[in-house]
Protein backbone atom coordinates (compact mmCIF):
# COMPACT_ATOMS: atom_id res chain seq x y z
CA UNK A 1 0.00 0.00 0.00
CA UNK A 2 3.02 2.23 -0.68
CA UNK A 3 1.34 4.60 -3.54
CA UNK A 4 -1.81 5.19 -0.81
CA UNK A 5 0.98 6.71 1.60
CA UNK A 6 -0.07 10.63 0.56
CA UNK A 7 -3.79 9.69 1.35
CA UNK A 8 -3.70 9.55 4.85
CA UNK A 9 -3.46 12.67 7.01
CA UNK A 10 -2.12 13.39 10.23
CA UNK A 11 -3.91 15.97 12.14
CA UNK A 12 -3.50 17.12 14.93
CA UNK A 13 -5.61 19.49 16.54
CA UNK A 14 -4.18 21.42 20.22
CA UNK A 15 -6.23 21.97 22.99
CA UNK A 16 -8.85 19.52 22.95
CA UNK A 17 -11.02 19.78 25.54
CA UNK A 18 -12.47 15.99 27.07
CA UNK A 19 -15.72 16.51 29.07
CA UNK A 20 -17.80 14.67 31.38
CA UNK A 21 -16.60 11.86 34.26
CA UNK A 22 -16.92 9.02 32.50
CA UNK A 23 -14.94 10.08 29.15
CA UNK A 24 -11.97 12.03 31.55
CA UNK A 25 -11.91 9.03 33.65
CA UNK A 26 -11.92 6.61 30.46
CA UNK A 27 -8.97 9.25 28.76
CA UNK A 28 -6.51 9.03 31.83
CA UNK A 29 -7.16 5.06 31.83
CA UNK A 30 -6.34 4.85 28.26
CA UNK A 31 -2.82 6.34 29.19
CA UNK A 32 -3.86 10.02 27.07
CA UNK A 33 -1.56 12.98 28.01
CA UNK A 34 -4.27 15.63 30.18
CA UNK A 35 -2.43 18.92 30.07
CA UNK A 36 -4.73 20.33 32.51
CA UNK A 37 -7.99 19.27 34.44
CA UNK A 38 -10.65 21.77 36.12
CA UNK A 39 -12.83 20.21 38.30
CA UNK A 40 -15.80 22.28 40.01
CA UNK A 41 -14.58 22.80 43.62
CA UNK A 42 -16.31 21.29 46.33
CA UNK A 43 -17.19 18.64 44.72
CA UNK A 44 -16.02 14.88 46.34
CA UNK A 45 -17.75 12.05 44.84
CA UNK A 46 -16.42 9.05 44.22
CA UNK A 47 -15.94 9.84 40.53
CA UNK A 48 -14.06 12.30 41.05
CA UNK A 49 -11.95 11.14 43.68
CA UNK A 50 -11.15 8.31 41.01
CA UNK A 51 -10.49 11.09 38.82
CA UNK A 52 -8.19 12.65 41.19
CA UNK A 53 -6.02 9.61 41.72
CA UNK A 54 -5.63 9.30 38.12
CA UNK A 55 -4.87 12.74 38.06
CA UNK A 56 -2.10 12.51 41.01
CA UNK A 57 -0.92 9.56 39.35
CA UNK A 58 0.16 11.03 35.99
CA UNK A 59 1.18 14.48 37.66
CA UNK A 60 -1.61 15.92 36.31
CA UNK A 61 -2.32 19.97 36.81
CA UNK A 62 -5.48 20.06 38.47
CA UNK A 63 -7.75 23.39 39.09
CA UNK A 64 -11.03 23.74 40.92
CA UNK A 65 -13.09 26.16 39.17
CA UNK A 66 -16.64 27.76 40.15
CA UNK A 67 -19.38 26.34 37.55
CA UNK A 68 -19.48 29.28 35.91
CA UNK A 69 -15.97 29.17 34.89
CA UNK A 70 -16.53 25.44 33.92
CA UNK A 71 -19.75 26.11 31.39
CA UNK A 72 -17.54 28.58 29.89
CA UNK A 73 -14.91 26.21 29.31
CA UNK A 74 -17.31 23.46 27.60
CA UNK A 75 -18.05 22.82 24.22
CA UNK A 76 -20.52 20.17 24.72
CA UNK A 77 -22.79 21.91 27.68
CA UNK A 78 -22.07 18.49 29.59
CA UNK A 79 -19.38 18.67 31.47
CA UNK A 80 -20.87 17.16 34.70
CA UNK A 81 -18.04 18.90 36.72
CA UNK A 82 -15.20 17.78 35.32
CA UNK A 83 -13.30 19.14 31.84
CA UNK A 84 -10.01 17.46 31.08
CA UNK A 85 -7.85 19.67 28.14
CA UNK A 86 -6.05 16.56 26.57
CA UNK A 87 -3.56 16.34 24.16
CA UNK A 88 -4.95 16.46 20.58
CA UNK A 89 -6.72 13.29 19.35
CA UNK A 90 -4.68 11.89 16.61
CA UNK A 91 -6.04 9.99 12.76
CA UNK A 92 -4.53 6.80 12.52
CA UNK A 93 -3.64 5.17 9.49
CA UNK A 94 -5.09 2.41 7.61
CA UNK A 95 -1.97 0.39 8.57
CA UNK A 96 -2.33 0.94 12.37
CA UNK A 97 -5.96 -0.44 12.11
CA UNK A 98 -4.56 -3.83 9.82
CA UNK A 99 -2.25 -4.12 12.86
CA UNK A 100 -4.25 -4.00 15.24
CA UNK A 101 -5.62 -7.14 13.98
CA UNK A 102 -2.43 -8.91 13.56
CA UNK A 103 -2.10 -8.24 16.69
CA UNK A 104 -5.07 -9.77 18.09
CA UNK A 105 -4.61 -12.42 15.50
CA UNK A 106 -8.09 -11.65 13.98
CA UNK A 107 -9.15 -11.29 10.34
CA UNK A 108 -9.50 -7.11 9.63
CA UNK A 109 -12.75 -6.21 10.40
CA UNK A 110 -13.57 -1.63 9.46
CA UNK A 111 -16.63 0.00 9.52
CA UNK A 112 -16.16 2.45 6.46
CA UNK A 113 -18.45 5.58 6.73
CA UNK A 114 -19.33 7.43 3.72
CA UNK A 115 -20.92 10.57 4.53
CA UNK A 116 -21.46 10.46 8.34
CA UNK A 117 -21.48 14.42 9.53
CA UNK A 118 -23.43 13.77 12.51
CA UNK A 119 -20.75 14.34 15.49
CA UNK A 120 -23.37 12.01 17.68
CA UNK A 121 -23.70 9.67 15.15
CA UNK A 122 -20.33 9.34 14.45
CA UNK A 123 -19.48 8.81 17.85
CA UNK A 124 -21.99 6.39 19.09
CA UNK A 125 -20.62 4.35 16.08
CA UNK A 126 -16.68 4.30 17.08
CA UNK A 127 -18.56 3.45 20.30
CA UNK A 128 -19.85 0.28 18.64
CA UNK A 129 -17.12 -0.61 16.97
CA UNK A 130 -14.87 -0.74 20.20
CA UNK A 131 -17.05 -2.82 21.80
CA UNK A 132 -18.04 -5.50 18.79
CA UNK A 133 -14.39 -6.01 18.39
CA UNK A 134 -13.68 -3.76 15.14
CA UNK A 135 -10.29 -2.62 14.55
CA UNK A 136 -11.04 0.79 13.22
CA UNK A 137 -13.58 3.14 11.79
CA UNK A 138 -12.33 4.62 8.44
CA UNK A 139 -14.20 7.96 7.08
CA UNK A 140 -13.54 10.45 3.96
CA UNK A 141 -11.31 13.99 4.62
CA UNK A 142 -13.71 15.86 2.65
CA UNK A 143 -17.29 15.25 4.55
CA UNK A 144 -16.10 13.75 7.82
CA UNK A 145 -17.30 15.01 10.88
CA UNK A 146 -14.29 15.69 12.94
CA UNK A 147 -13.20 14.13 16.07
CA UNK A 148 -13.90 16.97 18.52
CA UNK A 149 -15.47 16.89 22.23
CA UNK A 150 -19.10 15.67 21.12
CA UNK A 151 -17.77 12.79 19.23
CA UNK A 152 -15.08 11.69 22.37
CA UNK A 153 -17.93 12.27 24.62
CA UNK A 154 -20.92 9.98 22.56
CA UNK A 155 -18.11 7.71 21.92
CA UNK A 156 -18.04 6.59 26.03
CA UNK A 157 -13.84 6.81 25.62
CA UNK A 158 -13.79 4.58 22.97
CA UNK A 159 -11.88 6.87 20.76
CA UNK A 160 -9.03 6.37 23.05
CA UNK A 161 -9.00 2.81 21.65
CA UNK A 162 -10.32 2.59 18.39
CA UNK A 163 -8.34 4.18 15.70
CA UNK A 164 -10.38 6.38 12.79
CA UNK A 165 -8.43 6.78 9.72
CA UNK A 166 -9.40 9.69 7.20
CA UNK A 167 -8.65 9.14 3.93
CA UNK A 168 -8.72 10.95 1.05
CA UNK A 169 -10.68 8.79 -1.55
CA UNK A 170 -13.18 5.46 -0.10
CA UNK A 171 -13.00 4.07 -4.08
CA UNK A 172 -8.98 4.01 -3.75
CA UNK A 173 -9.09 2.60 0.00
CA UNK A 174 -11.65 -0.08 -0.94
CA UNK A 175 -9.72 -0.84 -3.86
CA UNK A 176 -6.39 -0.92 -2.10
CA UNK A 177 -7.74 -2.96 0.81
CA UNK A 178 -9.07 -5.73 -1.24
CA UNK A 179 -5.56 -6.54 -2.26
CA UNK A 180 -4.89 -6.83 1.66
CA UNK A 181 -7.53 -9.46 1.54
CA UNK A 182 -10.22 -7.86 2.50
CA UNK A 183 -14.24 -8.08 1.51
CA UNK A 184 -17.00 -5.16 1.12
CA UNK A 185 -20.10 -5.60 2.02
CA UNK A 186 -22.39 -2.43 1.88
CA UNK A 187 -25.86 -1.22 4.15
CA UNK A 188 -28.15 -1.31 1.41
CA UNK A 189 -32.72 -1.78 1.59
CA UNK A 190 -32.11 -3.37 -1.59
CA UNK A 191 -29.39 -5.82 -0.76
CA UNK A 192 -29.81 -9.48 -0.23
CA UNK A 193 -31.19 -9.87 3.82
CA UNK A 194 -28.20 -9.87 5.68
CA UNK A 195 -28.55 -13.56 7.81
CA UNK A 196 -27.89 -14.84 4.23
CA UNK A 197 -24.96 -13.57 3.72
CA UNK A 198 -21.72 -15.53 5.01
CA UNK A 199 -20.14 -11.78 6.62
CA UNK A 200 -17.23 -13.98 8.26
CA UNK A 201 -13.81 -13.19 7.24
CA UNK A 202 -12.00 -10.15 6.60
CA UNK A 203 -14.43 -7.40 6.27
CA UNK A 204 -15.33 -4.26 5.70
CA UNK A 205 -18.50 -2.61 6.84
CA UNK A 206 -19.61 0.50 4.81
CA UNK A 207 -22.14 2.62 5.52
CA UNK A 208 -24.06 5.65 4.07
CA UNK A 209 -25.21 8.68 5.30
CA UNK A 210 -29.01 8.99 6.72
CA UNK A 211 -30.01 11.18 3.99
CA UNK A 212 -28.66 10.43 1.11
CA UNK A 213 -27.64 6.82 1.51
CA UNK A 214 -23.71 5.19 0.37
CA UNK A 215 -22.46 6.97 -2.76
CA UNK A 216 -22.92 5.31 -6.59
CA UNK A 217 -19.19 4.76 -6.73
CA UNK A 218 -18.47 3.45 -2.91
CA UNK A 219 -21.18 0.52 -3.76
CA UNK A 220 -20.27 -0.59 -7.03
CA UNK A 221 -17.18 -1.34 -5.65
CA UNK A 222 -18.81 -3.15 -2.59
CA UNK A 223 -18.99 -6.88 -2.94
CA UNK A 224 -22.41 -7.19 -1.33
CA UNK A 225 -24.82 -5.31 -0.42
CA UNK A 226 -26.99 -6.20 2.96
CA UNK A 227 -30.46 -5.49 4.02
CA UNK A 228 -31.57 -5.34 7.15
CA UNK A 229 -35.08 -6.49 7.74
CA UNK A 230 -37.92 -3.40 7.85
CA UNK A 231 -41.43 -4.69 9.16
CA UNK A 232 -42.65 -1.08 9.74
CA UNK A 233 -43.82 1.70 7.88
CA UNK A 234 -41.23 4.39 7.76
CA UNK A 235 -38.12 4.13 6.04
CA UNK A 236 -35.03 3.55 7.57
CA UNK A 237 -32.83 2.70 11.01
CA UNK A 238 -31.05 5.78 12.29
CA UNK A 239 -27.43 5.81 11.42
CA UNK A 240 -25.74 4.40 13.86
CA UNK A 241 -28.25 1.86 14.88
CA UNK A 242 -28.02 0.67 11.42
CA UNK A 243 -24.36 0.13 12.01
CA UNK A 244 -24.57 -1.80 15.47
CA UNK A 245 -27.30 -4.19 13.79
CA UNK A 246 -25.32 -4.91 11.20
CA UNK A 247 -22.25 -4.91 12.59
CA UNK A 248 -23.32 -7.06 15.75
CA UNK A 249 -25.03 -9.28 12.79
CA UNK A 250 -21.17 -9.82 11.78
CA UNK A 251 -19.74 -10.57 15.02
CA UNK A 252 -22.65 -12.68 15.61
CA UNK A 253 -21.79 -15.14 12.42
CA UNK A 254 -17.65 -14.98 13.40
CA UNK A 255 -18.83 -16.49 16.79
CA UNK A 256 -20.56 -19.10 15.70
CA UNK A 257 -18.08 -20.78 13.46
CA UNK B 1 -56.22 -5.78 32.65
CA UNK B 2 -59.51 -3.98 34.37
CA UNK B 3 -57.44 -2.66 37.30
CA UNK B 4 -54.85 -1.54 36.07
CA UNK B 5 -56.72 1.20 33.97
CA UNK B 6 -56.00 3.95 35.98
CA UNK B 7 -52.55 3.04 35.54
CA UNK B 8 -52.81 4.64 31.65
CA UNK B 9 -52.86 8.37 31.26
CA UNK B 10 -53.99 9.83 28.39
CA UNK B 11 -52.44 13.18 27.84
CA UNK B 12 -52.83 16.04 25.04
CA UNK B 13 -50.00 18.81 24.19
CA UNK B 14 -51.53 21.61 22.29
CA UNK B 15 -49.28 23.73 19.36
CA UNK B 16 -47.40 20.75 19.07
CA UNK B 17 -44.81 21.16 16.17
CA UNK B 18 -43.35 19.05 13.86
CA UNK B 19 -40.24 20.01 11.95
CA UNK B 20 -38.50 18.94 8.79
CA UNK B 21 -38.92 17.48 5.62
CA UNK B 22 -39.29 14.11 5.94
CA UNK B 23 -41.26 14.46 9.32
CA UNK B 24 -44.14 16.66 8.28
CA UNK B 25 -44.28 14.43 5.03
CA UNK B 26 -44.50 11.35 7.21
CA UNK B 27 -47.21 13.44 9.38
CA UNK B 28 -49.38 14.01 6.40
CA UNK B 29 -49.22 10.32 4.82
CA UNK B 30 -49.85 8.95 8.62
CA UNK B 31 -53.29 11.06 8.67
CA UNK B 32 -52.02 13.23 11.72
CA UNK B 33 -54.34 16.29 11.74
CA UNK B 34 -52.11 19.28 10.86
CA UNK B 35 -53.61 22.41 11.66
CA UNK B 36 -51.01 24.96 10.21
CA UNK B 37 -48.17 24.61 8.20
CA UNK B 38 -45.40 27.40 7.86
CA UNK B 39 -43.19 27.08 4.70
CA UNK B 40 -40.20 29.02 3.76
CA UNK B 41 -41.61 31.75 1.43
CA UNK B 42 -39.64 30.74 -2.64
CA UNK B 43 -38.61 27.43 -1.50
CA UNK B 44 -40.17 25.02 -4.33
CA UNK B 45 -37.68 21.92 -4.22
CA UNK B 46 -39.36 18.76 -4.85
CA UNK B 47 -40.14 17.28 -0.82
CA UNK B 48 -41.48 21.30 -0.80
CA UNK B 49 -43.87 20.09 -3.36
CA UNK B 50 -44.86 16.97 -1.92
CA UNK B 51 -45.82 18.42 1.24
CA UNK B 52 -47.94 21.30 0.08
CA UNK B 53 -49.98 18.84 -2.22
CA UNK B 54 -50.39 16.65 0.89
CA UNK B 55 -51.76 20.05 2.49
CA UNK B 56 -53.70 20.91 -0.20
CA UNK B 57 -55.24 17.06 -0.25
CA UNK B 58 -56.36 17.78 3.93
CA UNK B 59 -57.06 21.72 3.23
CA UNK B 60 -54.62 22.58 5.50
CA UNK B 61 -53.88 26.25 5.93
CA UNK B 62 -50.39 27.00 4.86
CA UNK B 63 -48.08 30.12 5.56
CA UNK B 64 -45.17 31.62 3.24
CA UNK B 65 -42.98 33.12 5.75
CA UNK B 66 -39.43 34.04 6.07
CA UNK B 67 -36.03 32.14 7.40
CA UNK B 68 -36.14 34.02 10.31
CA UNK B 69 -39.88 33.66 11.15
CA UNK B 70 -39.24 29.60 10.93
CA UNK B 71 -36.03 30.06 13.24
CA UNK B 72 -38.26 31.56 15.73
CA UNK B 73 -41.33 29.14 15.66
CA UNK B 74 -38.64 25.79 15.21
CA UNK B 75 -38.04 24.10 18.49
CA UNK B 76 -35.18 21.98 17.39
CA UNK B 77 -33.68 24.42 15.04
CA UNK B 78 -33.41 21.71 12.01
CA UNK B 79 -36.77 23.20 10.57
CA UNK B 80 -35.47 22.62 6.80
CA UNK B 81 -37.78 25.16 5.70
CA UNK B 82 -41.16 23.56 6.87
CA UNK B 83 -42.62 23.37 10.47
CA UNK B 84 -46.16 21.98 11.25
CA UNK B 85 -48.66 22.73 13.54
CA UNK B 86 -50.18 19.45 14.36
CA UNK B 87 -52.57 18.08 16.79
CA UNK B 88 -50.81 16.95 19.79
CA UNK B 89 -49.48 13.53 20.15
CA UNK B 90 -51.42 10.93 22.34
CA UNK B 91 -50.16 8.30 24.65
CA UNK B 92 -51.63 4.77 24.19
CA UNK B 93 -53.58 2.26 26.09
CA UNK B 94 -51.23 -1.05 26.70
CA UNK B 95 -54.70 -2.43 25.21
CA UNK B 96 -54.11 -0.48 22.05
CA UNK B 97 -50.30 -2.20 21.75
CA UNK B 98 -51.88 -6.03 22.14
CA UNK B 99 -54.63 -5.13 19.98
CA UNK B 100 -52.22 -4.02 17.69
CA UNK B 101 -50.33 -7.87 18.10
CA UNK B 102 -53.22 -8.86 17.60
CA UNK B 103 -54.65 -7.32 14.69
CA UNK B 104 -51.19 -8.33 12.70
CA UNK B 105 -51.82 -11.77 13.63
CA UNK B 106 -48.23 -12.09 15.92
CA UNK B 107 -46.97 -12.90 19.38
CA UNK B 108 -47.20 -9.03 21.15
CA UNK B 109 -43.42 -7.86 20.93
CA UNK B 110 -43.48 -4.71 23.27
CA UNK B 111 -40.19 -2.87 24.23
CA UNK B 112 -39.76 -1.14 27.67
CA UNK B 113 -37.49 1.42 28.50
CA UNK B 114 -36.88 2.22 32.37
CA UNK B 115 -35.53 5.43 32.71
CA UNK B 116 -34.18 6.62 28.97
CA UNK B 117 -34.68 10.16 29.53
CA UNK B 118 -32.32 11.01 26.27
CA UNK B 119 -35.58 12.66 23.94
CA UNK B 120 -32.83 11.76 20.96
CA UNK B 121 -33.04 8.20 22.58
CA UNK B 122 -36.41 8.05 22.70
CA UNK B 123 -37.06 9.31 19.22
CA UNK B 124 -34.76 6.82 17.93
CA UNK B 125 -35.84 3.72 20.02
CA UNK B 126 -39.42 4.74 18.39
CA UNK B 127 -37.85 4.28 15.10
CA UNK B 128 -36.16 0.68 15.55
CA UNK B 129 -39.35 -0.31 17.25
CA UNK B 130 -41.47 0.34 13.92
CA UNK B 131 -38.78 -1.07 11.86
CA UNK B 132 -38.18 -4.19 13.91
CA UNK B 133 -41.97 -4.73 13.91
CA UNK B 134 -42.48 -3.97 17.73
CA UNK B 135 -46.48 -3.42 18.32
CA UNK B 136 -45.14 -0.50 21.08
CA UNK B 137 -43.06 1.03 23.71
CA UNK B 138 -43.71 1.20 27.35
CA UNK B 139 -42.15 4.50 29.43
CA UNK B 140 -42.43 5.28 32.83
CA UNK B 141 -44.96 8.01 33.90
CA UNK B 142 -42.52 9.50 36.27
CA UNK B 143 -39.56 9.40 34.56
CA UNK B 144 -40.37 9.71 30.62
CA UNK B 145 -38.78 11.68 28.15
CA UNK B 146 -42.25 13.72 26.86
CA UNK B 147 -43.09 12.76 23.08
CA UNK B 148 -42.00 16.56 21.94
CA UNK B 149 -40.42 17.84 19.17
CA UNK B 150 -37.38 16.36 19.40
CA UNK B 151 -38.63 12.74 19.71
CA UNK B 152 -41.05 13.16 17.18
CA UNK B 153 -37.90 14.08 14.91
CA UNK B 154 -35.22 11.64 15.69
CA UNK B 155 -38.03 9.16 15.60
CA UNK B 156 -38.12 10.07 11.44
CA UNK B 157 -41.89 9.58 11.68
CA UNK B 158 -42.14 6.82 13.51
CA UNK B 159 -44.28 8.36 16.39
CA UNK B 160 -47.19 8.26 13.92
CA UNK B 161 -47.20 4.65 13.64
CA UNK B 162 -46.18 3.09 16.56
CA UNK B 163 -48.11 3.51 19.77
CA UNK B 164 -46.00 5.02 23.00
CA UNK B 165 -47.96 4.15 26.39
CA UNK B 166 -47.15 5.58 29.50
CA UNK B 167 -47.65 4.10 32.51
CA UNK B 168 -47.25 4.45 36.57
CA UNK B 169 -45.74 1.76 37.74
CA UNK B 170 -43.26 -0.75 35.24
CA UNK B 171 -43.25 -3.38 37.70
CA UNK B 172 -47.01 -3.71 38.18
CA UNK B 173 -47.46 -3.46 33.96
CA UNK B 174 -44.75 -6.35 33.55
CA UNK B 175 -47.35 -8.10 36.37
CA UNK B 176 -50.21 -7.75 34.22
CA UNK B 177 -48.64 -8.25 31.09
CA UNK B 178 -47.33 -11.94 32.55
CA UNK B 179 -50.99 -12.33 32.60
CA UNK B 180 -51.61 -11.75 29.41
CA UNK B 181 -48.76 -14.49 27.93
CA UNK B 182 -46.09 -11.97 27.81
CA UNK B 183 -42.33 -12.85 29.16
CA UNK B 184 -39.87 -10.21 29.69
CA UNK B 185 -36.29 -10.17 29.01
CA UNK B 186 -34.09 -7.15 30.14
CA UNK B 187 -30.49 -6.37 28.63
CA UNK B 188 -27.44 -6.85 31.56
CA UNK B 189 -24.28 -7.03 31.08
CA UNK B 190 -24.45 -9.97 33.35
CA UNK B 191 -27.23 -11.99 31.76
CA UNK B 192 -26.78 -15.09 28.95
CA UNK B 193 -25.30 -14.38 25.75
CA UNK B 194 -28.55 -13.54 23.63
CA UNK B 195 -28.15 -15.94 20.92
CA UNK B 196 -28.20 -18.91 24.07
CA UNK B 197 -31.61 -17.67 24.48
CA UNK B 198 -34.93 -18.39 23.24
CA UNK B 199 -36.71 -14.88 22.11
CA UNK B 200 -39.10 -16.24 20.18
CA UNK B 201 -43.06 -15.68 21.49
CA UNK B 202 -44.72 -13.11 23.53
CA UNK B 203 -42.17 -11.05 24.68
CA UNK B 204 -41.48 -7.73 26.67
CA UNK B 205 -37.72 -6.48 26.03
CA UNK B 206 -36.67 -4.08 28.64
CA UNK B 207 -33.88 -1.50 28.21
CA UNK B 208 -32.39 0.29 30.97
CA UNK B 209 -30.98 3.95 31.22
CA UNK B 210 -27.56 4.12 30.17
CA UNK B 211 -26.33 5.90 33.28
CA UNK B 212 -27.98 3.80 35.92
CA UNK B 213 -28.89 0.32 33.88
CA UNK B 214 -32.40 -1.12 34.95
CA UNK B 215 -33.73 -0.11 38.15
CA UNK B 216 -33.45 -3.51 40.80
CA UNK B 217 -36.97 -4.48 41.16
CA UNK B 218 -38.16 -4.09 37.18
CA UNK B 219 -34.43 -6.63 36.87
CA UNK B 220 -36.18 -9.15 39.35
CA UNK B 221 -39.79 -8.91 37.72
CA UNK B 222 -37.99 -10.23 34.54
CA UNK B 223 -38.14 -13.91 33.53
CA UNK B 224 -34.60 -13.59 31.52
CA UNK B 225 -31.59 -11.52 31.44
CA UNK B 226 -29.66 -11.08 28.29
CA UNK B 227 -25.78 -10.07 27.54
CA UNK B 228 -25.07 -7.98 24.02
CA UNK B 229 -21.78 -9.77 23.70
CA UNK B 230 -18.89 -6.78 24.37
CA UNK B 231 -15.25 -7.48 22.78
CA UNK B 232 -13.73 -3.95 23.74
CA UNK B 233 -12.58 -1.59 26.31
CA UNK B 234 -15.50 0.46 26.74
CA UNK B 235 -18.27 -0.90 28.96
CA UNK B 236 -21.75 -0.76 27.08
CA UNK B 237 -23.23 0.38 23.68
CA UNK B 238 -25.45 3.59 23.90
CA UNK B 239 -29.29 2.64 24.46
CA UNK B 240 -30.40 3.23 21.60
CA UNK B 241 -28.06 1.23 19.72
CA UNK B 242 -28.25 -1.73 22.04
CA UNK B 243 -32.09 -1.56 22.09
CA UNK B 244 -31.43 -2.10 18.33
CA UNK B 245 -28.79 -5.20 18.52
CA UNK B 246 -31.43 -6.94 20.95
CA UNK B 247 -34.99 -6.21 19.02
CA UNK B 248 -32.84 -7.76 16.18
CA UNK B 249 -31.97 -10.79 17.62
CA UNK B 250 -35.57 -10.77 18.41
CA UNK B 251 -36.85 -10.48 15.08
CA UNK B 252 -34.34 -12.63 14.19
CA UNK B 253 -35.29 -15.57 15.84
CA UNK B 254 -38.82 -14.96 15.17
CA UNK B 255 -37.93 -15.23 11.55
CA UNK B 256 -35.71 -18.32 11.87
CA UNK B 257 -38.55 -20.03 12.87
Amino acid sequence: MKNQKSDFNREAETNFTIEGRNPVLEAFRAGKTIDKLYILDGCQDGPIASIRREAKKSDTIVRYVTKERLDQLSETGKHQGVIANAAAYHYAEITDILAMAAKKGEPPFVIILDNIEDPHNLGAIIRTANLVGAHGVIVPKNRAALLNATVARTSAGAINYTPVAKVTNLTQTIADLKKQGLWFVCADMEGTAMYELDLTGPVGLVIGSEGSGISRLVKENCDYAAKIPMRGDIDSLNASVATGVLAYEILRQRISI
